[in-house]
């Protein structure tokens, strides 16, 4: 569990993408981004306060979030002796980068010279069990994919927000390291062993109250021949009460695999329920979440109002329109 | 790649069953099994010559291979004298215990002293790479299990021998612990981090003859909510030509789950076939292997034909009466 609130790292970020995770946080938990931190030649603003080190903490900053990915992923030079003096001054300090953080020896001598927790968010922290398919108490939901990157997490995301605006009881459990980072918690389900995968989401969606929902955070898709075996743990692991089904529909082929076409939303449907069904009968498909940022106001619409008549769900764009149906329609079931 | 051929450590075996690994290798792969080395009080016997460690070297076998499983899978006191000697006289020593030969630094220390290699084979010891399910030349056939433990393995094997006794092309790919002592090389699937595990199964299954099989070993079921996410990236990664389902009828639940009911073989047809089809548009079931060893041979003969007149498949205990009928299959397509 990382310690919030975050100071916001945004080293010498060239241009607001390259700082989408200190972009995630802002967007999903401002509650816990308190100020950035911006190094010469920045150009990422997170809109944020700039703070240094000192008036960060003295504001009860906890953790320096390290918000923007170099190329390569990796902890430059530069950034040293900003990260030395954070954990100098009683940060901890919590990164998704390839490049981890325990790898680079002379921080963990000062981490450890001054008390302070070095996060890597990429790598599991914990022993995960095997999963043994008991059926937990609490409701969830669980978002699946046509593809890769097709916005599953921002759509978890906004639900979240969206049912806890209304007053429900919701969490959303991270699955990967953005999510992780975003909201100080969760698993790095594409770094745990596979036996123990399916283990990891149960540890990650216990038992909880009869009306509280999680909101799982999906990986990969169980029609991406690279990281379907993923997919397949959350649906079993996560027992879903509710599913919904993510889809981009202007890309040509599936996520860094030419050649392989996405699946239509109908056999997504089929197949991703017919397994869900396993760990729980009861699970249903209950809505549609399309990300319609390459197309226009207009196409957009038509495409939502065409899928919704086909498939007789709600589809929505939760960016351009919000969750609202979404969650209306897991609070119907 | 473990050194063959072996001499087959059975240490203090309580009784036959916990050699099975020793028996695995004896009856798949009696050209490597050169000879067993039995401490006092071994109650399994492999029917091979019993050898010391210097007569075993003399008749060039180069790797001890842990045969056996101790209750608890720890590597003994008892055991340890003879693994030094191994050592010191030429042997590498292979192990798929869960107490790994490398967590043993006594024995690390005495490898190293003589150059040789412990081979712990529940870990893996190769980077493998993301899977890009770029078509593969050669063919591709993958046991898949209404549950775990079915006798995937077990058919897997039959079918490779005959094969080979047809003199077909064809290689039976390990995945597991047992199979990867039996054969000397294999992907220990279990153990692979999630984001890997299909791109480990492409490198198992490399390009080949046209006319070449790998025989893959399953693992899991899709229906086993445990590891439904090992099984799909192996038929994702595997990308096979032909599925072949397996089947335990007697059992009266998933193995390990109460409440969980197996499917039916329709069930796994459907969804295995369904899902293996992304990979491999052409991919077919081509047949059926029933683990009939709790069934009378009247019940078993009875039982396998009325799956055969129910799934227009051949269905078959390979055990029984061999896998002629599945290879037979096999090459029709």
């Amino acid at each position: 569990m990382i310690q919030t609130p975050y100071l916001l790292f945004l080293g010498d970020a060239p241009d607001q993408l390259a700082a989408k995770v200190a972009q995630g946080i802002r967007d999903w938990r401002p509650e816990y981004a308190l100020g950035q931190y911006r190094m010469d030649g920045c150009k990422a603003d997170m809109k944020l306060p700039d703070m240094n080190l000192a008036e960060a903490h003295a504001a009860s900053a906890r953790t320096l979030v390290i918000g923007v990915a170099n190329r390569g992923g990796v902890i430059s030079k530069k950034w040293k002796e900003v990260l030395h003096t954070a954990l100098e001054q009683g940060f901890d300090i919590a990164s998704g980068l390839h490049n981890l953080l325990r790898d680079e020896h002379d921080l963990v001598e000062t981490a450890q010279r001054h008390g302070r927790t070095l996060h890597d968010v990429r790598v599991p922290s914990v022993q995960y069990p095997i999963a043994n398919g008991v059926k937990r108490t609490g409701k969830r939901c669980l978002a699946v994919g046509t593809d890769c990157s097709v916005g599953k997490m921002y759509t978890a995301l906004a639900m979240d927000k969206e049912m806890r605006d209304r007053g429900l009881k919701a969490s959303f459990r991270a699955t990967g390291q953005t999510g992780i980072l975003i909201t100080g918690d969760g698993v790095p389900l594409d770094a745990v062993i596979a036996d123990f995968m399916a283990g990891s989401v149960e540890y990650l969606t216990p038992d909880n109250d009869a009306d509280h929902w999680d909101l799982i955070e999906g990986q990969g898709s169980l029609f991406h021949v690279s990281y379907s075996g993923v997919t397949m743990a959350l649906i079993h692991g996560g027992q879903p009460d509710a599913l919904i089904l993510c889809h981009e529909p202007t890309r040509d082929h599936m996520r860094g695999l030419p050649g392989y076409q996405l699946p239509s939303l109908e056999a997504l449907r089929d197949t991703a329920l017919n397994l869900a069904k396993v760990a729980n009968p009861a699970c249903q498909v209950v809505g549609i979440s399309v990300n319609t940022q390459h197309m226009g106001d207009e196409e957009a619409t038509a495409y939502l109002a065409e899928v919704e008549a086909r498939m007789g769900l709600p589809a929505v764009d939760p960016f351009r329109h919000g969750a609202g149906r979404l969650v209306d329609a897991l609070a119907a079931i």
